[in-house]
């Protein structure tokens, strides 16, 4: 019998939970402080939709999990939440411009599991669909760098680019059929490095070389009047007024096919690779639906952010109260009610066991405080409480433990 | 091309989703005040665990979406999640019990879509893993009680049952055999009437119409040392010293096959039908790995629920910041950027778009508050802010601003 999860997949344990619960609770925050809405799809969308060229197309076809259901209706599992959006903004077209929405939710891709990459991981984006403006491509990346700065994160790198500044360069070698596999080779070069990727671009054409050329002389030596270049100083000065430091580098390709405009990419340092990326994509609702949308938008990679993050247990004041006999369970659990609703976590026995097997349960769960509860402190209202860390012991009354563990 | 949804599954908009994420706060807080810990589990096990006899069975096993991977894995989307934990108490033994967790998150099943009824839905589990007193099924209903009246829910009615009293009175009949067919059907009972489920009933056995009596005769009539009997006062006991109300029934069975001990369902008035439920699973977590575990759990289904709420907009105090001349963009974003610090949610022009297109805007998402930024608000620092519901303004500086939307 199977018993591990399926390969690539994982349980969030307690710790990792409690971590990753704060992370979305900051994100969701932030992103409804700036007036983005809530929006959630369906899992799994029609195989037709998500396997569509321009969509994911051919650079995620092979990793999508593809199934039918017992009316053969051909599905799979969602592999990012913007392709989903899209759908829902191609059959609302009613939905007042620009709408701003978040989605939190998990995907999948059937991509080669490795260290802290998994085939099921979450996704916390933003997008604003129906402005052309690169205000909306600035306000994207000035909320996730709000997330990152709220949860401590300090030196991380926003990368910046523009899928038509990197069009034109392929354009002016008259390499635009091969435009996609150069992309692809484009997006490996942080890992693969740039011999093997000149080595790469050299399998495909032999002018494809001279696109490294261009990215180390860098956008300074591009013609100002090129396609894109317009737009990457707009989202430049439109980020400058966020007091965002962006960094433009004309090696950022980024591996979805739908991107047509601004391409985007945060990084923390130490090596740990993209935690956050997105872009504009003006063609990708106009495909699906009857209306050409401009659309921009960023995704946070839980995954990753949570793996850069400490955890943080420091100031939980769970306390457990125990019952020293039996018969006293109505009078703990009157007063671990009365804490609960004050909005503290109060635990008590479950199990009738006695005082020596609930104060190992406080053990194995570290559980900070206790109250104990024995007829003495039931007969004059005022309760022992031990602080575990210390051992110190106090006799304390109801509205002090309430003031003590607020 | 499809670009509905898959059939059984919706999007959610964002008035739903401001609804169900209230709840699921909600919720959160109140499983955490009882101690019990966040876990995670992936969307989609092994199809051999999911499919085992004793787990959903046979009760579950054709309403399970079923898919291999590209490696040929037999995987399934999950029906609950309870098997899922089950499999992670397996797994991991050395884990100190009780063992008190909570889940949040989608399942699966691929059932007849009706109305208010999904193929793809969400829960909210407790479960207590390791207690076999009644003292963790009454903290589970407990718990979920508190949830309820938290939400403003009122007359809901807790039902509780136990499946050692059913399994007596068929053993008593001699229908042991037939035990899961009948367990069917009166799970029905509720929609199918009593008597088209004494109809079935007699379909199965001439006998088996004899429970019909036994269940209208009620607890009172059944003999005090019946197994089960004593599970049920004790749990009524439990029940009591939380202050709850419950209502012992008969013919509450509930339709998956892992229940044990305990049953509960607490359904909203109006016959919209359950809104949680859950019970005692003794067996499964054993039968999965190597060490018996009793184990209790209570699932509210979330998409229920939702429904029986109303949307509460009330108290919303959302603000647009508007820019009378697109040259004021900097001090607009300087106040945006103040006032989300502060909590507040603050919404300004991304799409280059006059005053005009800015109110239509505002409009559109019905945002009650609007602050004007012109050169005379910038130069005295004092700006006009518009009740958008009594059309009322006043000028106001930052530190008035914020005190009012706060």
């Amino acid at each position: 019998m199977t018993l591990q999860t399926p390969r690539g997949t994982r349980d969030l344990v307690p710790e990792e939970m409690e971590k990753r619960n704060r992370i979305i609770d900051i994100i969701r925050k932030t992103y409804e402080s700036y007036g983005f809405l809530p929006l959630e799809t369906p899992a799994f969308e029609s195989w037709e939709l998500l396997s569509k060229k321009g969509g994911g197309g051919d650079a995620i076809k092979d990793e999508i999990y593809y199934f039918k259901d017992k009316s053969g209706r051909e599905l799979a599992l969602r592999f990012d939440l913007t392709v989903p959006l899209s759908r829902f903004i191609a059959t609302n077209p009613q939905i007042a411009k620009p709408f701003k929405r978040y989605q939190i939710g998990r995907v999948w891709r059937y991509d080669r599991p490795q260290a802290g990459r998994f085939r099921e991981f979450e996704q916390a984006d933003i997008d604003i669909i129906g402005s052309a403006s690169m205000e909306a491509d600035a306000e994207c990346i000035a909320a996730v760098s709000d997330v990152l700065k709220s949860l401590g994160l300090k030196n991380f790198v926003i990368r910046v680019n523009n899928r038509k500044i990197l069009n034109s360069m392929i354009k002016s070698l008259n390499l635009e059929k091969k435009a996609k596999d150069i992309f692809r080779i484009l997006d490996k070069m942080e890992k693969a490095g740039e011999n093997e990727t000149t080595e790469e671009l050299k399998k495909i054409d032999k002018n494809a070389v001279r696109i490294m050329d261009m990215i180390r002389a860098g956008f300074a030596k591009l013609d100002k009047k090129l396609e894109g270049m317009n737009e990457l100083s707009q989202l430049m000065e439109a980020c400058k007024r966020y007091g965002l430091q962006i960094k433009p580098d004309l090696a950022l390709v980024r591996g979805l096919d739908y991107y047509t405009g601004s391409i985007f990419e945060i990084s923390a340092g130490g090596g740990i690779g993209s935690i956050a990326g997105g872009g504009g994509y003006d063609n990708l609702i106009g495909t699906l639906g009857k209306q050409e949308t401009p659309a921009v938008g960023i995704s946070i990679g839980i995954d990753r952010l949570s793996d850069v993050l400490k955890p943080q247990n420091a100031g939980k004041k769970n306390v457990f109260i125990a019952m020293v006999k039996e018969d006293l369970r109505s009078d703990v659990l009157a007063l671990a009610t009365k804490l609960r609703k004050a909005g503290i976590v109060a635990i008590n026995d479950v199990s009738e066991k006695g005082l020596r097997k609930q104060l190992d349960y406080v053990n194995a769960y570290d559980i900070p405080w206790v109250v104990f509860v024995g007829p003495e402190e039931v007969k004059t209202k005022k309760y022992t409480v031990r602080n575990m860390k210390t051992g110190k012991e106090e006799r304390l009354d109801e509205t002090k433990i309430l003031a003590l563990l607020k």
